[in-house]
């Protein structure tokens, strides 16, 4: 294609996974909850639908949401930007700290994202390898990277990175951290505390796909001190959030007590697939999220994602070069667990 | 802010119209449809109020709304990329063709949100001025553009360039020419048949937030050939429609007979607006769009602004360099129209 920028032509794209439209399907693959989300997101859209909402414009920077946010969050609403999913946060913040020829950086096997960001920035992507228990590798940072990804808990481990490692990891660094949050509600730790350091800039980014169950609607956002959101903001697009979408985040956000609800279920299924899928003989990584990372020693991951699948069930098959490849195992309701364990048994 | 790239650290950011959220006001500022938009809008997002629409991720290409789009077309569905409003669209083109250093060209007055793009993507904004009767610039095309930018109709004269025009910008252009229709269900002619020719690459750019009375919504529409297409499709963000957005945009693109029922209501009172500012003493630009430029002879557009907004009716003023200013009038409904003249009796 004529005029295409050669790092754009010469890329592939990011592959999401697999999204069946048709049939019944048990999809365990892209770490949706497997709840509907709070009875109260749906009142908020009904509320939406009136010809004045739909016609008008939304607001740009989401008030109602940064002022919800901000309460459960404990920080300011000045340091809340909201993205169309986290995907758009983790967009605004390459556009606005990498520069032409400039450097991202993440340790990996991790959210396969951050390179597509970089070669659609035309920048280059630096990674070294976790070390075999999913601590930072040991010739890590990349200490001239424009940014730095970490996801956190990450994806596809499902594990994450103590404290005193990341403030390690932020006093090396010299440009901008980013903790990519998308997991956190399943975990028992945050990272917020850090973007409040006036000498360093850290930014944490958040999405409700996972933990509020709206992927469906795109939100997603980012805490950071209030002069790198105004940064940021520069970058967005001016309505980059639905009406419809913001009423629906901030009905979220506002209903912590269905949060914990769900959350306190997916935690306990999830220990119940770790408990069942050792007993299967699986290698499971300890997950804090809600999905689990395994890798059987002997049988072949791709033949049993393949197998699954012809069973109308989904996982997610992940190679990672010079690392190797496992399964990640969406945690699914105690009925869908039930069915992939009773199609398991017959499979390894 | 340390790290923050020097363009964008130096631009001060797109300053969109003005989104008041409180108390009775007429709104003749943004272009919004003064009506709602199609029954079948509302129906279709009732059927996505069930948790699964909500709790997964959205397909990522919009099928529905290609297969929809491209019969009222008469385009070719893979031909179609669907947007986050249109500015997403505009950012994703940007980010397809202009390296860093490139030159984003479009003639001025036109669209603010171009230059804006030149600067957060480090390219530089070339521009002409149109000639007094808004046909294109003399000294024109930029001949070494990485992207020209046509609004057609242009905001903010609501004019159009008539096709041969078009023909001659396009044979002399070496990059591609993006065609931002964003108003052309408001005026008789398109240029979607500029966008099949296999030589150049033209891009047209639609929205559903005009005409289709969904600027709450976020949704647009890029018709350009299946190859340009496809490189679009790596750069945007994987999931940037969400399900709901989707669905009403598709019900809307359904039902052109409501579309048609809306847009003559709103062209007769476009002819109204038009003969009684006339009468005003406005000279008033023929508009082909939902709203009319118009300039005084005498009194001060600022001041008959900020007159009309102490009386709770926003209109737009607008001052470009080298240009000068005017304002810019939304058609609204019938009453809202009567009221805005009420208001004018006593200031003009």
């Amino acid at each position: 294609m004529a005029g295409v920028r050669p790092n754009i032509r010469e890329m592939r794209g990011y592959a999401p996974g697999e999204q069946p439209r048709d049939g019944e399907i048990i999809k365990l693959n892209t770490n949706e909850n497997p709840y509907p989300p709070s009875p109260r997101v749906f009142e908020a859209i009904r509320s939406c639908l009136n010809g004045e909402q739909l016609r008008k414009y939304p607001d740009p920077i989401g008030t109602s949401f940064r002022v919800a946010a901000s309460q459960v969050l404990d920080v300011d609403p000045d340091s809340i930007l909201i993205g169309n999913g986290s995907d758009d946060i983790l967009t605004i913040l390459t556009r606005t700290f990498v520069p032409d020829r400039g450097v991202i950086a993440s340790p990996m096997p991790s959210y396969v994202l951050y390179k597509t960001l970089a070669e659609i920035q035309n920048a280059s992507f630096s990674t070294v390898q976790f070390q075999s228990d999913w601590t930072l590798p040991k010739s890590w940072p990349i200490e001239n990277a424009d940014i730095t990804f970490l996801a956190n808990p990450n994806s596809p481990s499902g594990t994450v990175v103590d404290h005193s490692s990341i403030e390690d990891l932020i006093s090396q660094l010299n440009g901008p951290l980013v903790i990519d949050e998308a997991y956190v509600d399943f975990c028992a730790t945050n990272c917020l505390h850090f973007t409040k350091q006036r000498d360093r800039t850290v930014i944490v980014s958040r999405t409700l796909s996972k933990s509020y169950a709206l992927a469906g609607i795109r939100f997603g956002f980012a805490v950071a001190r209030p002069e790198v959101i105004r940064e940021m903001v520069k970058v967005k697009d001016s309505y980059n959030c639905d009406a419809i979408a913001i009423a629906a985040a901030t009905a979220a956000m506002e209903d912590q007590e269905y949060l914990s609800q769900i959350r306190d279920r997916i935690l306990a299924t999830r220990a119940r697939m770790v408990r069942e899928l050792e007993a299967f003989g699986f290698m499971v990584t300890p997950s804090e999220s809600n999905f689990v990372w395994c890798r059987h020693p002997i049988r072949s991951h791709r033949e049993i994602y393949e197998a699954l699948k012809n069973r109308r069930i989904l996982i997610r098959y992940m190679r990672y070069d010079e690392y190797g490849d496992g399964i990640r195992i969406s945690v699914g309701t105690e009925q869908e667990i039930d069915r992939l364990f009773e199609e398991l048994r017959g499979l390894v």
